[in-house]
Order: structure tokens, then sequence, then C-alpha cells
């Protein structure tokens, strides 16, 4: 995607061939900064610090960092040590172990010498899945697009609703809850978005608008609290968000609100779906109320980072705000689970399929024919 | 109620005699200021930029502001005026005009010369009256808690949910939504709350958790997204929100954001309450879809407004920064109705009352018989 009218990737091999170059997503929006990971240890900060996010680059990130620790130690200890230690960065996203599993599966029958290279092709092979992964959720997403716009009046604008950040900046290209979005506005489909904030970090003000922004997609922000009320207003025609995993039996795991949405579109008659490549779904997992949720740090709610308001396109020094009452705790989950009852369907690489242990197990079946 | 230990209203007459003081919210938590109102004009942009807020402290300030008005001008059509201006400056809270009939009702039969002093008597009588209502809310309000306490094990805590800011700052004493809660800590309940932030304007985060802070009662803010996570895990014993306007059939209209919390407690079977004085029941409406949604400005979601972080007690310069991608719009709606059958009962000064016509024709035959 772009920045600025330039293309654009989320996570890429530096020139100098061996080191990791990341946005830097914790700076965005106001600042575009492009971080170095040089070691397993900058790759495990960038997921913990969240400078990369997004269950899709969160595993792709995992991948390349074990690429970092095998350039040290090729070693079967030193490798699994290194793949336990980038896992426990975050504990929801399953794609974080999926992305370590692959590698390690593929890596663990080969020589010592020849894992290094080993190990950048497939990290490599993982960011070029992704992409092809996203491009197909778009595909199929677009279908559900066209099939609301053919009950709306030609060219009445489709108004989506997201929360958080499934875009691009969460994947390696075209995103997942964003993919139908942008493919639906290469179709000339005109489409405008609701962006939730997505308190506490916002990822949706800062990273969602910002990349809709980039590519000249008609949104708005709003807080996190007003969706009911437009849903009730009739002006969402479609929920789409991602999700971090999501459950066997179809219970999605998602940034925290993502329930609330699920419940008011429930309650208006509006499909809500969750875009999702096959990855993150936890097949040993037979309920989503299993999934462990990271409880964060109160400061994220306590506080708030931005620029000195009315400053120009150069001043962009980060300032951080306390917002609160002094001496009020906070507590701050970081996911929710939605009931699969809630789930219109899943928009997969493979196609949309209902949110049912059977919808599931028919995918699965699909991925085991194809795999 | 006490700030810093010393008993505080949130509107009193100055000690010139004439003159309004208010504590200018908008400071809140971070400067404790009192404002000044000496004109009509005053008391409007007290009412419109938010220095005072909540339902009934917007109706004592418009009582009080009519009273500006006519140390001016006493005359019938400049105090239809002045009655028009104030209550054009917020077009949700039905208290706004409540306050303004009652005062022109009462004033209009007086020759012109009396009516300086009989309007500063009624505006101290609205005073007295909403903090007598807030007493009574408290007091019903205490017996639904006493009943979900019978059913725990005996000094369990009840945790109660609210949303935004119908507390004692809202009110001119105890709060709507938060009455019940001083009443059953005073009654020795153990009791704490989850403040919802409450964005955009985050009156969650800054005025409930300052004033229950400064009342010493337990409590813990979260993101307006985390409040559905935590019903879903048994963390919630009650909510109880307040509102701006209720209509007779028991609909209502309250801080954007609030219909999301009764859907979630609908769901998780979490009693869902409304306080309010039944000065904010609109009887004339009889469905809440029917109520004006005030839009305020983007800037309230583009922006955030606090003090350095890390910046000890002195250090209390408010800062306001960016927080949103540069060039995204934004929409504010300021309310939304949560319809009637998500709410369990209406917590009233003269009981609790079911949310449907009936119930509301019952409260209003009594009301009738003690006016």
């Amino acid at each position: 995607m772009r920045i600025n009218g330039k293309p654009h990737k989320t996570i890429w091999l530096n020139e100098d061939g061996w080191s990791v170059d990341i946005i830097d997503q914790t700076r965005l929006p106001h600042q575009f900064i492009i971080a170095n990971l040089k070691t397993v240890e900058d790759a495990a900060h960038a997921i913990k610090a969240m400078l990369v996010r997004g269950a899709p680059l969160i595993g792709a990130t995992a991948a390349y960092g074990l690429c970092l620790a095998i350039r040290n130690d090729a070693s079967n200890e030193a490798m699994e040590k290194a793949s336990d230690y980038l896992n426990s960065q975050r504990p929801t996203a399953v794609n974080l172990r999926w992305a370590l599993n692959v590698m390690r599966n593929h890596l663990l029958p080969l020589p010592e010498e020849k894992r290094l290279n080993a190990a950048y092709e497939k990290a490599a092979l993982i960011v070029e899945e992704d992409i092809e992964t996203n491009r197909m959720i778009g595909v199929h997403g677009l279908e559900l697009i066209r099939q609301i716009a053919a009950r709306k009046t030609p060219g009445e604008t489709i108004n989506v609703l997201t929360h958080c950040n499934a875009g691009w900046l969460a994947t390696t290209e075209w995103g997942t809850a964003t993919s139908p979005v942008y493919h639906a506005a290469k179709a000339g489909i005109p489409i405008h978005v609701w962006v939730d904030e997505t308190r506490p970090r916002n990822q949706g003000a800062s990273l969602t608008a910002y990349e809709l922004g980039h590519e000249n997609i008609p949104h708005t922000i709003i807080v996190d609290n007003a969706g009911g009320h437009l849903m009730q207003h009739g002006k969402v025609d479609l929920c789409i968000v991602g999700t971090d995993r999501t459950a066997s039996n179809g219970d999605v795991c998602n940034k925290i609100g993502t329930y609330l949405k699920a419940l008011a579109a429930h309650d208006n008659n509006i499909p809500f779906y969750v875009a999702l490549p096959s990855t993150t779904i936890d097949w040993q997992l037979t309920s989503g109320f299993d999934i462990p949720i990271e409880e964060r740090g109160p400061e994220e709610v306590l506080m708030m980072t931005g620029v000195k308001a009315g400053g120009g396109e150069t001043e962009n020094e980060l300032i951080t705000i306390e917002i609160a009452a002094k001496g009020s705790p906070a507590a701050n989950p970081a996911f929710d689970v939605t009931p699969a009852k809630y789930v219109t369907g899943l928009i997969t690489e493979k196609g949309v399929v209902k949110a049912t242990t059977a919808g599931l197990a028919n995918l699965k079946s699909e991925l085991s024919n194809v795999a």
C-alpha cells in the first residue's frame, strides 16, 4: 500500500541483506519512522512494545526474529529457546505460535549449517503467503460488499464499520478487515468507513485512519461509544473486524470492545463479519472463552500520546499526557471474546464460512486438501 | 460531597449575594477552579462549553442564569428572550427546559419589581429540591444494592459499572447514578465502581473517578470498550447510569455508548438501572428516538486535554494534543437512546419503576398527587 503516494510494506529485509526493517507503529500517525531489528531481542521488543502489531505482522516479525537468533546460534537448543522467548511476548495472538511452528518444523530437520539461509527463505515465504492470503480475503469480502450494493440504489455509498486496525499495517499487505474495503474501492464501489477510535491504544484513529487516508478511502473517526447509535440510525451497512485468535467453534477473540459492536450489529440486523487468515484459527480450542486475555498496563488507559494541538506538519514531537483523575487505578484487558452466535460469517482466504463448528470443520478439511 | 476533605456544592451564590459560583468542570480533574457567572451570557457559556454539565446541574445553572438576566431587565419580553437563549445551549437535556419553565411559570404572574427576589428564591429552591431528589434516589437505589448483597457471600464486594458522570458533579449533591453507591458505602456495604472512561469528553475518567476518589470509594477506570468483557466474566453485579432525557415509554437518552452497555448487560443477565429525577422525563415524548441528538464538534474526538505525564501535584498546566491521523474527519454524536426493553428499572426519587409506558404512567399519577 502507499504512504505519501509511495508503495510500502510493513516488514522487509534491510539492504544489508540480513537485518530487518519495520515501521515503528507506536510513532504513527504523527511520525513515520523505520526501526531496524538486528537481534532476536530487538524482534521480541518490537512485538511486546507493539512497534509491530496485528496477528499476521506479529507472525512475520517472529519468523524474522528467529532468523536473527539463528545468525548467532543455529543449534536445536538455541532455536527452541529463541522460539519460546518470542512466543511469550504476546499471549493472545495465535499467529505468533503458528509462524514459529512453521519455522521450527521446516528448520529442525536440516543440518545446522543450512538453517540460516533456509530460515530467511521461509520467513520471506511467510510474508509472501500472507500477502496472497490477504488478497484472497479481499476478493471474497468484495463479493459480500457487492451483494449489499446490489440491494441499494446504484451509486449509493456502502458504510462499513471497523474496530481497531486489521488493516495493511496489521499485516504485510492489504490487511484483513480492510482488504474487502480496498478491493471494493478498486472495483469502483463507493465506500465509506466508520473508524472506531479503539481505546486504549487508539489503533483506529491512529492507524486505520492513517492508512485509509493515504489510500484516499473516505472515512470518519468515531469514538468507540458511537457505533451502536450509528447502527440504530441505518448508517452502517456492515461491520468487518479482524481477530487475534478464533476458536474452532467460531468464537472470535479480538481487540477489546469488538463484542459490544457485535451485540449492536445483532440488535440492528446488521451483518457482522470477521476477516481472518486461517492461520489465526486455534483448532485445538473448542471455546473462545479458553483463550488467555492479555492484561496490559494501566498507563495505556490513564495516559495518551500525541502531538501538540495546532502544530504544523513539521511539529511532530510526541507528548504524553495524563488524562484521568490522579491516583485512580485502571484495568486494561486487551481483548474480548465475541460468541460465535453474533458473528455472521468468517471471511477467510478460502471463502466465507459460517462461524460454527461445522463451518470451521469444512474449512479445515479444505485446508488439509490443499496443504 | 467533599473535595480534599472539604464539603462542596457544584453551584452556589457568591458572597456578593447576586453572582453565581460554579466549579469549572472542564478543568477537572487536573485543576480545581471556581468560575464566577455575572451575566446570562456567562451562564449560557457555562452550559454550552460544559463548565457545568449533567441534566440537574444544567437546570440549576439555567435557573440562576435567568436571575442574572432579570437583574438587567425583568420585563416579560426580556425574560422570554433570556429563557429561549438559555434553552438553546444544549438541545438534549430536558431539565434545562424544565427548570426554565418552573422559573417562568413562577415569575410571569408577579409584578416586575418583585421578580428579581422571587427568581433567586426559586433558583435556590430548585437546588434544594434537587439535593433532596438525589438523596431519595440513593435511598431507593440502596435497596436494590442490598438485595444483590443478600444473594452474595456476606462481606463480598458489590461491583457497579457506571458510564459518564451522573455523579454529584452532574447535580447539586449526591449525584443520580452515584447516589445509591454513596448510600451503600455509608451503610457499610463493600462496594467497587467500574468507571467507564466515557470518550470523547472522558467524564468518567475525569469526573466520576475524581469524585469517587475524594469520597474514598474504591473504583477502577476502564476504557469504554472493556465493560462487556467484564460482564461476560461475572465482574459486574449491576449497572447504574444517568439520563439526559427519558421518554414516557421508558426509552432512555444518555451519554453516547450507554446503549452498548445496556446490550451487554442484557446479554449477560445483569441488571441495568437508570437513575433519574422525574424532571428528566419528557412526558410528551412516546419514543426516545424522537429526541434530538446533539452533534458536537470533531475536536472532542480528535484532541485530548490533560497534564504532562510524570509531573508532580503542582505541575498542572493543561496541554491539548492531537491524537488522530492528520486530516481524518470525525463525527461526534453526544448521546444515544437505549430502548426501554434493555432497562431493568428506573430509580427515581419516588421509588424504582418499570421502564414501560405503564410504569411511567403510575409514576406520573403519583407525581400529580404530591404536586
